[in-house]
């Protein structure tokens, strides 16, 4: 773990859901941190993201603050005044303005959080600040509800021979699905680069990674990615996304949103297998994920999966329900290297022992080509979802007791 | 049970995959039925499906022959000789033209097929074909897989006085989701209605019963719905589906279609409770039954309602990810006659305990208002679905073994 300069965090326990652990975190940035973020696309958002989304048009950041344990969603007005509140209190004891404070909850739905909780912790936690690296680790164990790993990546990379520093963590476990795929998100780097900027090179990364993943299909109302860039690295600011100075940026930034992403799906509710779907051969990159998907959420390939049962005959199904464009002769699916069909039946040299043998890992590869159009870089997409087990179930049947 | 004047059944185990029950059913006409049918949209669809694909454009039929234990879907060239040898089996020993045999296979996907077992029991199944009731229960049995319940139902109505016989009988349990919502089902009865007339009324109908269900948002390759009519009825011939004289047969063939799908999410993998969602407030009638669908396929509304947890949070978030034109303020949701939402947040009045009472019934009912017109019925749409429990992963992690 890597702390990324100009960030300092504190942890508490608020006392909103969770007894002997933290459940709410507050960042600093030092000097104004630039800022770029993506959403839920949800038509019910939590206020906290309503809040975001007003705040991110000015791009610049001053604090961030989490809570664990009630998600502030569907609150109406009184959910829309903790979120005025609690900003008001962080730019008061910070200082800074209102529309520098950036706010998320998760936890259940529909249930009135009480500000208070928040607000009056606001000024130890402010006392509290810190900028080393366990306080890295304290910050992403606060904002997890039903996760049982944190999730925290840091890497390094290089802008303009500076040398520099990305580390992120993320929550989620449970009611994920692509399309602003998750759960929380935040990603903290100390290059000095333009929000407008930011926020290009964020959405584009996200569609490979955040929005590639899908745990059970259900999308979240409080989904949101928050990326920083606290601009401590002396390089000179960019502006430009598509500078060529940012390659290596890019490469890094995305491995770490793909690494986040697929911790995510690991622990999602009751997985034990991470399954890494790439659809081919199809007209277009929006087809491939949909069929993808379509796969990675099809309850009978997940339990399949679980049951280490090599039943592809359900993986046809997943592709027959989601493209009408393909035909049983043009169909190619693979589980790892093995070739399951061909000529619109079972291959000739299938052989069921060795792909259950295989299922086996906990790392499972499934490849689908459409036999549509020839194979290309720019037309195939990839999902990663995870098997499906009672315990997701168990988790799921009583969440709130 | 009443049987239907014209049709004969015969049943038997042809030793495809079970024991000790029948796995094959043979169904003729002495006279020539009118027929039509609807099937499932995936782009693998199984060798029998095309076959009667084929075979429904004559609108005649002679003989159905059904087998459980192998879909006989992607299964290549082989699949087509299976369902021709098993098609000039029927014609040759009955007899009579390829076109007039309706063919259909449940199981499992992507295995090949004995057609032997099949025809060898033909001739027999031909010499003890009988018209009494139980072998309607017999019928409805040997298409059964994993069905926990035989699902038969029949109701009489009147076309110009004369009296009608409405039996059907239909098979699923998982692998169930609308667009063709599942499944086998069939259904015969003794009017005299022209296969045109027949096929408008089937699409009509099967669109508000077996395409309104969705047990766990999987497809099949096999889906088939067939409607027979023997004309025994001596009434005078319908040409037009949308006669007057056919009110009270089209009232009545809804009913028993809507009962068997009903039997068909009783019965899902593991289910426990019917859920019925209505949709209303919407643009319409295709946006009131994608949100419905939302609810009814989310893995998380479905596990809270088999654990009898009001978490109502879950149908708002199905709600949000499904329907972008909706907003908190304009939303209601009710559970039974309990309105749990008012102006974007948790209504006032809302006792989570009653709610939680009101769940342990075995039919459960979610209303959703969107808000978005004045409520119509037209514009309104209701599906059913169940819940999700460990048996459901239990019966699918092993389904073959």
């Amino acid at each position: 773990m890597i702390s990324v300069k100009g960030v300092k965090i504190a942890t508490t326990n608020c006392g909103i859901k969770y007894k002997n652990r933290d459940d709410l975190l507050l960042i600093s940035f030092e000097n104004e941190a630039n800022v770029a973020g993506v959403f839920t696309s949800s038509s019910m958002p939590a206020a906290p993201v309503t809040w975001c989304k007003n705040n991110i048009k000015h791009g610049s950041a001053k604090a961030l603050i989490v809570n664990a344990g009630n998600a502030n969603a569907f609150t109406g007005k009184h959910g829309e005044e903790v979120v005025l509140k609690t900003a008001e209190k962080i730019s008061e004891t910070l200082p800074c303005k209102n529309s520098q404070v950036f706010i998320s909850s998760t936890g259940v739905i529909g249930e009135t959080l009480n500000y208070e909780l928040i607000t009056s912790a606001i000024p130890n936690l402010v006392k509290n600040l810190q900028d080393d690296s366990a306080s890295w680790h304290k910050a992403a164990k606060a904002i997890m509800t039903t996760d049982t790993k944190e999730k925290l990546v840091s890497k390094t990379c290089k802008i303009l021979d500076k040398k520099i520093i990305i580390t992120g963590f993320a929550k989620g476990s449970g009611m994920i699905a692509p399309n602003m795929a998750t759960m929380l998100g935040y990603i903290f780097c100390d290059a000095n680069i333009s929000s407008a900027a930011l926020s290009v090179i964020l959405r584009e990364i996200t569609e490979d990674t955040f929005n590639s993943i899908t745990v059970d299909s259900d999308q979240s109302t409080n989904d949101t990615v928050l990326l920083f860039a606290t601009k401590e690295s002396n390089q000179a600011l960019i502006e430009n996304p598509f500078d060529d100075a940012l390659e290596d940026f890019k490469k890094t930034l995305k491995a770490v949103m793909l690494d986040l992403a697929k911790m995510i799906v690991v622990d999602g509710e009751g997985a034990k297998k991470l399954i890494e779907i790439t659809v081919q051969g199809s007209e277009n990159k929006k087809q491939a994920k949909d069929v993808a998907l379509s796969i990675g959420n099809s309850p009978l390939v997940k339990t399949a999966i679980a049951g280490c049962d090599p039943n592809w005959g359900r993986i046809v199904m997943a592709v027959g329900k989601s493209c009408p464009e393909t035909s049983p002769e043009k169909l190619i699916v693979k589980i790892g290297k093995y070739q399951l069909t061909k000529d619109g039946a079972k291959h000739p040299e299938y052989e069921e022992k060795i792909v259950h043998e295989y299922l086996k890992n906990s790392e499972v590869k499934i490849t689908v080509d459409l036999g549509i159009k020839v194979c290309q870089e720019d037309t195939k997409a990839t999902i990663w979802a995870c098997d499906l087990n009672e315990e997701y179930i168990k988790i799921n049947k009583d969440y709130r007791s």
